[in-house]
């Protein structure tokens, strides 16, 4: 027979042993008293990292970078009330990002539930349909066939986070007081939990050999967006593209625009090209294949809206359905690497075809004209890729940021991890996702953020200290991107839509303890990067003139468009 | 037949039209593109105040600070995808403290949803059980019937946010491209909404004669927590107490320690004199009485529980059951005031008891000993009441803050607003909540936290300017209130329960345009304070040794316990 608060213990400790056995190693947490068994055991685990962050909104961002860089479920544990709720952008963000997230919540047992007891709130299924599975546990008792359970449910929920699609789970702990063991800790034994294998999806024989067919000998266009295509998809998917004589459009998130891997297929200057009425005229493809996500590109969106009828490939492993344009015309439930190899295999190389040299000019046109006049964010674009060293990360804000380095980044021989949040494309959480891969080992860090996506998470500063990461800010006085649009023409567009905020972020790096410099004009800017690429955490803050950025912009589109 | 983007103004003015004729006078919006026709409708409409805030958390507290100012429904308007999620933590505060707010989200339509639309999300039941109703607009059309369904869909949601139980509602705004219509704007037609009358509440004249026969002549206590008891509540529950001769126990947040009522059944020392043996000994009431939620008092809380048996009635109008210790005898599910007036009205005046006096004996004791070897946050509480001006708010974070309130207030004639959000008793938020309030009127407004809580809502202060507000935070190095709790015995309890910030305000105050100082000294406070409440925002910071603070809220208590 044992206490209340050993049960509390040993059964937390067996679900975080049989997480870690599953092969998590990251646990975020934000300081608590009902939750003290679920951070003790992880405080415990030799084999956890743990992290401690205040703010419950940051620290769910901080876990999704750390899952985004480790390749692995990250455990987040709070106490109960409203601080999981505070989870909920990251949750959503990690739901249609596809992120696993373990998300402990600490709660009340029901005898406290529904009865105005402090701190208590209904917490059962409160990420609705944003997780995977929710699981309630029962609380803790002495019960040694409980364990077993727990040990299997760790399995299980590692499982759930994984396949068929990744993303969160949440499970809620309901604990009794008392909460901390008086004597020495509990010893929690090792158990190995059950392992869920993961299926090969590959298209059957018949579809491969049909797919091919139909392939084969047309004017294709292979269009790649962000999404997890997979070890190995750089190579099958360019070697694809090759084969079928086809030029291949890469979003910056897509993996594609940076690596070793032969690059002479790709393009990255499609979102100013395509808007010349004689590419839509003369280069006409017969069929598309698109991977992931639908690219940011807006240009590339209205080309491919006006080539409705043709054959319109989607793939998609998982079961989402990545067709906003409704126009799919056939879905592949295949990992794409193994389609990739699957079609490359059944095809013959195509020869001679004009097809991507066409596309090849148009690239070639639009990089020369981006270098005329370009605007100070093409030229903080240019100095980052060139000064990040191989196997560094570079995450990307949503808004201007993404769209700057899709327009401007091109593409590279060397090896960078280019991320953003695109499954929501919020501007929140920036900061501590960037924090997030920084703490996951993918270093240096350069997070390329808007002046709004800084301001909304500057909580997450707090988890900076001891990370290499270099925070550049684009300044253009609040949401640049609504001058693009007609709300620009509004009487409130100021106040209400552009919000500039006024804040001088020198106080910012100040206490949050960043280096910090203010740069505005392009050439002081390598110098500034370099100097924060050394080691530490760093704020670069870039002034954007935001009428001459949004001049130049458009002047680029204009000469693109008529040269 | 008009466009599109008119329809979608049409639509949206119509239903804020509404909203403003049932007596809504407040949107909180932030900035995006798909909300546009509803946050241009708010920014139109004479009769409303907007208010505009980009980090959608802090926007939904400051609403919520507004809306318990006002004591009206506030609105808030933000963009599709995460955005509206940033307000879950507000919203469960709303749910649980039963603040009207009307959550407006924008959203894509349904040709936009499930197909990897960009910033396209499940918005749907997105607040699960956190909100009275749900409600999904379908897109905007010119077809002239809709528009006598959205008046009365706005004098629904008014009356479904406060009535029955006061809360928040949420309608879900689908919205299709254009969003700006291109010429003037359409005239919206004002026409009155439907009005929902609110019932008066009381006790059947059966149950109002028993109870007062079963109460009249015993001993008995009142006890008042927080909640929204009705405008006459002080004058209608002390003149009760006068008649049944049974002492007030009252929280910091019920509305009775401070004001021009008759006080001199108020007490406000129990969470010391409760501790005493004596006390739990000799004073064992015959029945309790409660309005509102449980008191904060964990003291209060023990002596209480350790009365069971006798009749403990607890006064809810609403349908809550706010009984965490399982102890209600009876719910009486009347309007505090009527049910006060009820009793009083059948209950002759008790004299000559000894009853009252013995509390009163109590109360003057630890009074007495409070003054002795006070904390520094025994100054800092009795400087802020004593300098906040008549009809001032002051609003206490949660932790050590409210606790500091409950021991060392006592009351006095002025009339002030001590508020809190009690609902769930997060930390989060607070800087907004306590600058919704001086938004809305509650002015001058002091907020009492801790660094944690000021820590955690820090975004906020960017709505400070403009308004009186006056930061006090008590600054004892992170979460003090877990050095009472075994906890502080744990080997990691600083980095993991602790949780310092290590962070200099003074760089917060100066981002956000705050006046500074920094107090260690108890006698300096009160100049700071002064000087502070001349007007404009101010961040007074208090330095708090925390080993020394526990040392002598424990001498305290212990003085008590021995006197």
């Amino acid at each position: 027979m044992t206490d209340q608060a050993s049960n509390n213990f040993i059964w937390a400790g067996t679900l975080i042993h049989g997480l870690a056995a599953c092969g998590v190693t990251h646990a975020v947490i934000s300081p608590g008293s009902r939750s003290t068994p679920l951070a003790l055991a992880c405080l415990q685990h030799p084999g956890m990292k743990t992290w401690v962050q205040v703010d419950e909104r940051s620290a769910a961002f901080f876990a999704l970078g750390l899952a985004k860089a480790c390749r692995q479920p990250v455990i987040l544990i709070c106490t109960s009330g409203s601080a999981p709720a505070n989870w909920y952008p990251a949750v959503i963000e990690a739901d249609m990002g596809a992120i696993p997230l373990i998300l402990l919540s600490a709660d009340r047992p029901a005898e406290l539930r529904n009865c105005g007891a402090n701190q208590s709130i209904d917490q059962n299924q409160l990420f609705g349909k944003h997780v995977r599975a929710f699981h309630e546990l029962p609380p803790a008792d002495s019960r040694p066939e409980m364990l077993p359970y727990l040990r299997s449910l760790a399995a299980q929920l590692t499982n759930q986070c994984r396949w068929p699609m990744p993303g969160p789970v949440h499970i809620n702990v309901p604990l009794r007081e008392p909460l901390v063991p008086g004597g020495p800790l509990p010893q929690i034994a090792d158990m190995p939990p059950a392992v869920a294998s993961h299926p090969a999806q590959s298209l059957n024989a018949e579809d491969s050999a049909a797919l091919a067919r139909e392939l084969a000998g047309g004017k294709g266009l292979i269009v790649c967006g962000w999404g997890d295509h997979g070890e190995g998809f750089p190579e099958a998917v360019t070697t694809l593209a090759h084969k079928l004589a086809c030029p291949l459009l890469a979003d910056p998130l897509s993996g594609l625009r940076f690596g070793s891997h032969e690059r002479s297929a790709i393009l990255c200057r499609y979102d100013a090209f395509l808007r010349r009425a004689s590419v839509q005229e003369n280069l006409r493809p017969d069929w598309v294949l698109r991977f992931g996500a639908m690219p940011v590109s807006k240009s590339l969106q209205q080309f491919l809206a006006a080539h409705s009828g043709i054959p319109h490939l989607v793939s998609d492993a998982q079961g989402r359905w990545p067709d906003p344009l409704h126009q799919a015309t056939r879905l592949l439930r295949a990992d794409p690497v193994l389609l990739c190899r699957q079609l490359a295999a059944e095809i013959e190389s195509a020869t001679g075809s004009s097809w991507p040299e066409a596309f090849q000019d148009e690239e070639q046109r639009a990089a020369g004209l981006a270098r005329q006049n370009a605007p100070l964010e093409a030229e903080v674009v240019q100095a980052v890729l060139d000064l990040l060293p191989d196997g560094s990360a570079l995450f990307s804000g949503n808004s201007m940021a993404i769209r700057d380095l899709d327009a401007y980044s091109g593409s590279g021989s060397k090896s960078l991890h280019i991320i953003g949040n695109r499954g929501a494309s919020g501007i929140d959480g920036n900061v501590s996702t960037a924090l997030g891969l920084a703490a996951g080992s993918l270093r240096p860090m350069v997070a390329l953020l808007g002046d709004l996506a800084f301001y909304h998470d500057m909580n997450g500063l707090l988890a900076a200290r001891g990370l290499d990461a270099v925070f550049v800010v684009l300044n253009n006085g609040g949401g640049g991107i609504f001058e693009y649009l007609p709300q620009s023409q509004l009487e409130d567009f100021e106040r209400a839509w552009l919000t500039p905020l006024g804040l001088d972020f020198a106080h910012a790096a100040k206490m949050y303890g960043l280096g910090y410099q203010k740069i505005s004009r392009a050439t002081d800017f390598p110098a500034a990067l370099s100097s924060a690429l050394s080691g530490g955490a760093h704020l670069i803050e870039v002034t954007v003139e935001r009428e001459i950025s949004v001049a130049r912009h458009r002047n680029y589109w204009m000469a693109v468009m008529e040269s």
